[in-house]
């Protein structure tokens, strides 16, 4: 029994919830868990169908992209992955899918703008959007500077990824993160839904202004004030 | 068995029907029954997943806000539907949840217009939107007040709440409630119903009229006038 | 055994089909099937959920609104049922429902523009929109009065209910028809997605032209020229 | 036993996957897989609902659209059908349907424009739409003229069919197609998500820009350069 079964069982299981949940067509999404005692991460393997998948399916990878277990060909998105667990210490799962919703943002290089308590519940900030890569990142090792974009778009706002776990990366497609592969999944979804929302809500009245500050603070200090009592509902 | 049986099973009954209607995504949402003699109310345990509800895990809190019964944390919106329950004598049972069309219309700020008889059918003004909370109202005690938020927007409109069973929160989402905790969850699903009708009408046709007077008259006395024969369909 | 059996089975599977096909909430809808040589048609009961239903619920009618056989009150829409039969010799089912999209069209007040071969596959005009009742028929008898709504609008067009099998009524919802109520049913779940359609073609491009008249000729030539070899695909 | 047993049993289970993955309503769609050898291919019957479909259904036509095996009438496309594969030499199978978003900007006369990688991992250019067809065309043999339309636009637009594998039809509907009937519904799939995501990028942002040229060049690259390594996800 491989050493990894346990991040390869959390990987295959957080991969399973995203056709369930809506959030991929066929195979276009992938989810990760990681193992930071051994310093690797089990991702799914490259276009075999949620049907078809198993948990013994997963590859092993190392955070320099190199496969440490596993037979099949790890996800065209491993680097990126790779490239967010070296840097983001803290995150015990990413997710990527091509959601419809999010990704509609995503192609629009907008950020979504914070419009209500649906969204201040789980980030006291617009959804960022990292802007396209230069050209010279994309002509250059594409999937890996992926990460890089996200990292620099982070630095740039002055966020961070314990605080906002999801972005959208511009005309391509959202990514999410969490302390597991379980809660990176919960926060794709959330992502989905609060892009559907903030569009409904732009299209009903194109000048909805953003949540007011009292509210986005009081929201902040639910999660995080001495009296923290925050709970999804 | 619990003396409050009756009422734990009815909000459990009316919490599971929120995700089969697809008004809920994971816990975004809870209903609760009340039992008007004993002055408490069931309400749906914080954070508990659908899928792992049982009724026994129902919360059994009094119009204070006291936990009466029960083990589990009632959810965080228990002030609110505490606050309804101690001002409004006729209601019987409260739903809460994010719905899309709802929450995003409650992201507008905005009234729903009445612009049909489906809508006329349950409700003979525009769908409330309670205006935002005020910076003071939202540093005190956030989750009572919206119980006031809700309480005042009724008042100064001049409506009752039992012609009006259905309300927006601005930049929160919707409430709803009826003489049952069932009936709670229909209004609930109509109000969905009604903001993605109105949604699509206004784009379609951005000037599009609302009902108008004759029409708003008859549809509310076929509800209350001496002859009345309404029946939904 | 009743002898309006066939009549009450055809009826019941045609409500039974509307929830299924995603054209109705809770009981906003209704289907009827007619028996001509006995001058009646079998209805829904009112308020009875389709989960409950039965097809010995079903209500059989006269064209002028009295009961023959069954216990349960007819649906609220009965009379413009009756109306509907007692004018157009040729139709043998109506449905009516609340279906998302068209009953959005419908509060519009416009007629649906015939935009594509998806359309004219099943009539060769718009979807007509039956004006707003007069206020004199409003306060009148207004669900019978909604019957002749119905028929003006075909007068005033030059329709014929044999050529064009669906309406929308303003600000209320569509009906439709056919030879059958299996038909009827058929038609109301393709002038909903018509008006799907029809509101994406307008929001992706708001000028878009209505379809040409050598493609409109065409569709009616295939299904009513000499050698019409019309079939659905 | 059939000697086209073989792709009579890939149309049938093209057809199949229609209606699961919600691209067609009722029967408004077909599937056909190509037989090169012999030079005919089999497509779905005309107007027989997707439940009762058999494998034997399968009606067998050669590329001048003769009936070579079967008793029921082939599909109405079925002119359509036999033009692209006699034209196109390297396709082997081909899936008309009137998919919702597809159809909607079909509807419009409009490209699909090239807004994201979702976009660029199956197609690097916009998803032609062939103008609307000339009004002798029209009047001559529809259908037939149907297949030349879809060619014309290629040849116009100087488009390779192995490329691009999807096209919409002006007014009409999408066809796509690819190395087999599995690949060709798999396409049709994938252009109802594209549709969806350019009409939601055009709505949230009226002046989203395409793709950039450095991105469209390497998701360009990574289908054909000498190191493709592309792969769905």
């Amino acid at each position: 029994m491989s050493k990894f079964q346990d991040i390869k069982q959390a990987a295959y299981l957080a991969n399973m919830q995203l056709p369930e949940l809506g959030l991929v067509l066929f195979t276009f999404g992938n989810a990760s868990a990681v193992d930071r005692e051994n310093g690797v991460f089990a991702i799914k393997p490259s276009g075999v169908p949620y049907v078809d998948l198993r948990p013994e399916d997963m590859v092993v990878v190392d955070f320099d992209n190199n496969t440490v277990e596993g037979t099949k060909r790890p996800s065209s998105d491993t680097k990126t992955h790779a490239v967010l667990y070296k840097h983001w210490e803290n995150i015990g799962g990413i997710v990527h899918t091509h959601s419809t919703y999010a990704t509609a943002w995503a192609q629009t290089q907008q950020d979504i703008p914070i419009f209500g308590t649906t969204h201040a519940d789980h980030l006291t900030v617009d959804v960022p959007c990292a802007p396209v890569m230069s050209d010279e990142m994309i002509k250059g090792d594409y999937e890996y500077q992926a990460g890089f974009q996200i990292l620099n778009a982070f630095q740039d706002k002055g966020l961070s990824p314990e605080e906002v776990e999801m972005v959208l990366v511009a005309n391509h497609a959202p990514f999410s993160w969490g302390k597991t592969a379980e809660k990176a999944v919960y926060n794709s979804a959330v992502l989905e839904e609060l892009a559907r929302m903030a569009y409904l809500t732009r299209q009903i009245r194109p000048d909805a202004p953003r949540l007011k500050d009292a509210l986005i603070e009081k929201h902040y200090e639910r999660k995080h004030g001495a009296n923290a009592y925050y709970g999804q509902e």
